[in-house]
């Protein structure tokens, strides 16, 4: 599953293909050279595991980027990153948020705390995901739990516990992917006879029970998904984009022929393209990896890449056509309608709550958080406004008319009426908590039966319309209007930025240029794996994909100059 | 947390009770005394887990109670069970169901196998929770989440790795309840300074959290719930009812009284009980855990108890009020309105998988599962019957229709229109799964615009009806009014079953008999700790609760002859 691909799961899973197609060469890994990798994995190794440190504590935003040249040079030294963070830490007790232009990973993180979205876990590395957060992960529940159904998947659960054997079964080379591992070896008090593995992905498991279910073509197409909790050991890790635990879905889906496969594997990032879309306003762009790039266990991936605030590339969702590399594996058959045994051809598919973090960083400004309305816990806050005792009954009473009627409609409101703190207070904080309308109702408005309704994504008096009619179907009608307004200026704003940040390029010179100044580079492509590698060890940037939007006309690659049949996209990534 | 709470965790509770009690008395278990704890511990110690092995292999019905006599004899050799099991699959792909009344278990495993509800997972005692079974659990989340979520709970999501000291700091005896614990000791390549717990369940965890965002009054009542999965070693698994790793959700609060903390937990049972009796058609009886069987982190642990189709009782759903207990031992404090700091109160509150096993264990009849409507994820199966071609499309054409009209007013509906299949044959399919309605469609019954309606309950011609109109209101209507009438109907019947085998007792004498018979004795109660464990080691049964539905008068301990407040239920149980 790609949907958080990392290096050495990459490596294992390459392993894993290698052993499927009973190659004897050693594996080459999808994102790195074999060579940098093992500098990698060196010096992720002498690094002492911090058990219950403080987590997240080795970030700063420079480190945070997974780029191979980076990875390549040793990590600060730890007490360093620590006192970074205690400062932070301290600064952010007093509501304080770094300047998102001037030090973006300090403001994500900022954000993250002050507006209650995660907290660090007692493991170093975990997270622990609080309301709020989780109420824009049930967002993305909600919407795509609803379309995997109507397109005729099956929710159900796999266990978490995986043999050692089944891991080993796919890749001949254990070291490879061994340091993303957590293995419980202790089990009822007694030691394991075999180690199991705490999933990192489901794909081994579900060949094992797939193999014991499917006959023959009659029990063809299967198609299954799972919400699931899933462990990857990473050593460097950030709130939401990579974390030791994160939640996602992974859908598992095996078919008779290669073409239902390839049809399953684009709908599905179809599916996740246009979610990002409509709900989250993050404007993707979706594409094929390249062949380095592909999940190794696939035949192909596709992916939705979204731009974040600091222009890095992140990978929200990716979805693999299997081919029958896991069949072959498993020995996963069926009996097609001539009697013959066939291998099926499979397709796996995953989002997980790495996208929560997308959200935070295609949208939010300095202010914190900005929610597109669809995906936001809270669509509207009303902020009830009194001075004098004799005004505060009508008030409030007034608001909690407002917040009923808005309910009633399927608005998500809240009503903030605590008495501890200003209205001035509450505008700074649901500000900062993204809320995208806020209702101010005072008691010159009661009088005039009106409202003053603000924009979160415009800011100051522009944002701000006074006079509202508080009569129901006028204020649902306007307020509806409100955060279709925002939700689609959210959109246009974010494809803006995207547009703006893209340059196409025609030759190596001019990729390196854009790439120095931040931007991704569109450029026609069709040189070598090993020139793809040299752009990734002398840039940090990665192919993300060859988008499936692609211009016309003849193109030429801009390493070789030889013709090309499509342009890719290259930037420097999460 | 208590909906699965089985001996060595309650141990563990205890033992955290201890601790944070401060007393030096060694943790007394409060379901079985220490002595019987031990020597079920020690079989179960030599026991050789057998990781890759053939799971649920060593259940036979006997052996899958958990009551202490029968535990503290020797467990059969592994071969007899096995040769069992393997006896048993072969007769379950001919499609036998055992005979419920015979072997309900051999009828449980059956049902579970032939309607698809769950498989054997590759690691012994974990179970794959297949779509059919899974639908039911999303039933159960779709009902329960809104009623939390109404009761102002938030869901959030909390590590599964817990470091072990947190288990240390709570129990100052390890060794009571390690043997239910998975440790992850390896993670990422190299062994870890410190084990981790794969979460049994999250007290020591949430009060880690809310020991930092719990600062004033005006942080409580704090409500939160996770949809988790858990890790228990059990050494006897049984799908659905006790597996190594199950799905559940745990709602966990904090509050600023004890009052609030007890009406909570009150709230909360009160939720899973109506669950049960309006969604789940089983007629559960709520009351209050002995002190014995309280979960000993608790101050009082209110509970459900069902009366399964043998007559033993499953514990279906509890609700413990934690008092300080956690609070003192992780320091989760508030300062208060005059300034003061306080232990906050809590509760935390349970229902997992082990419901589905429920319902299949209350319905259900020889043929298979029979599903309250409310859950069932069909509801409706439509069988069309056509023999000659030109017959064909006329009765499809007709059954499409009908599908489409129940689809469109919210009944679940599924169109069998595969032909590999006869009509005969499907029948049976979905009576054995479970389907509360079938309606039949062959070509007279277009001609004659209607169709043929059975109910699942009531078997043969008795739960037929011709000739019923396919206008679509009349048609709609009536359906809808058969499934209110079959929901009413199997809550009925099992609340006459219940009370027909639920004997009023008056001394020790009749309530030894009425265990004997495999009922549930119900009696006046007010004797001692060791009177109640002498019960358990006599008859096998332990006291489920003291209803809160109290008969009237004056009452006189069954065992004591002194008066007595309240009488208490006593069942064998799962």
């Amino acid at each position: 599953m790609g949907a958080l691909r990392l290096p050495s799961l990459t490596l294992f899973a390459a392993a894993a293909a290698t052993a499927a197609t009973a190659a004897a060469a050693p594996p080459l890994s999808s994102r790195f050279p074999a060579s940098s990798l093992l500098i990698l994995r060196r010096h992720q190794r002498r690094r002492v595991p911090r058990l219950i440190s403080k987590p997240f504590a080795s970030i700063s935003s420079e480190l945070s980027t997974r780029s191979a040249d980076e990875k390549a040079h040793s990590p600060p030294p730890l007490e360093e990153e620590e006192a970074e963070n205690d400062e932070r830490r301290r600064r952010r007790q007093e509501g304080f948020i770094s300047s998102r232009s001037q030090d973006f990973n300090g403001w994500y993180l900022d954000v993250i705390a002050n507006a209650e979205l995660a907290d660090y876990g007692p493991v170093r590395g975990t997270m622990v995901i609080r309301p709020y957060g989780y109420a824009i992960w049930e967002a993305i529940q909600d919407y795509l739990n609803v379309k995997f159904k109507e397109t005729g998947h099956s929710n159900m659960y796999f266990p978490q516990f995986i043999p050692y054997s089944f891991i080993e079964k796919e890749a001949s080379h254990v070291e490879g992917f061994s340091p993303e591992l957590a293995l419980v070896t202790i089990g009822g008090g007694k030691e394991l006879e075999e180690k199991l593995v705490v999933r990192p992905t489901s794909e081994t498991i579900v060949n094992h029970m797939f193999t014991q279910w499917i006959h023959s073509h009659r029990d063809l197409p299967l198609m299954v998904n799972q919400w699931a909790n899933v462990t990857r050991w990473e050593m460097r890790t950030k709130p939401f984009v990579r974390t030791l635990e994160f939640l996602w879905q992974e859908g598992h889906t095996a078919h008779a022929t290669p073409e239902e496969a390839e049809k399953e594997a684009l709908q599905m990032i179809n599916i996740y393209e246009k979610f990002a879309y409509d709900q989250a306003a993050i404007p993707v762009i979706t594409g094929r990896k390249s062949k380095v790039e592909t999940f190794a266990g696939a035949s192909r991936t596709y992916t939705i890449e979204a731009m974040m605030g600091d222009r890095k590339a992140l990978q929200a969702g990716t979805s693999h056509n299997l081919g029958q590399n896991f069949s072959r594996a498993f020995g996963t058959q069926f009996t097609d309608e001539s009697g013959q045994r066939q291998l099926v051809w499979q397709t796996s598919w995953a989002i997980s709550t790495r996208f929560v973090g997308g959200i935070i960083m295609t949208h939010g400004d300095d202010t914190g958080l900005m929610l597109p309305p669809r995906i936001a816990p809270i669509q509207v806050v009303i902020v009830p406004i009194w001075k004098k005792a004799d005004e505060k009954s009508m008030v409030l009473n007034a608001a909690l008319s407002v917040e009923k009627e808005l309910k009633t409609s399927g608005i998500k409101v809240k009503l903030d009426d605590s008495e501890q703190r200003t209205p001035g207070w509450k505008f700074n904080f649901w500000e900062m908590k993204g809320v995208p309308v806020r209702i101010e109702i005072g008691p010159r408005d009661v009088s005039s039966g009106t409202l003053v309704i603000s924009r979160r994504d415009v800011p100051g008096k522009q944002g701000k319309v006074f006079g509202v009619s508080m009569e129901s179907s006028t204020l649902i009608a306007y307020v509806k209007d409100k955060l279709d307004e925002i939700q689609s200026s959210l959109l246009q704003k974010a494809i803006t930025f995207r547009d703006s940040n893209i340059v196409d390029v025609s030759s190596y010179s001019e990729l390196k240029e854009a790439i120095s100044q931040g931007k991704w580079a569109r450029g026609p492509w069709s040189a070598s794996d090993a020139e793809e590698l040299k752009v990734k060890v002398e840039t940090g940037a990665t192919i993300r994909c060859f988008p499936f939007e692609q211009p016309n006309g003849t193109k030429k690659c801009l390493m070789t100059g030889n013709s090309a049949e499509e342009v890719a996209i290259f930037a420097k990534s999460y």
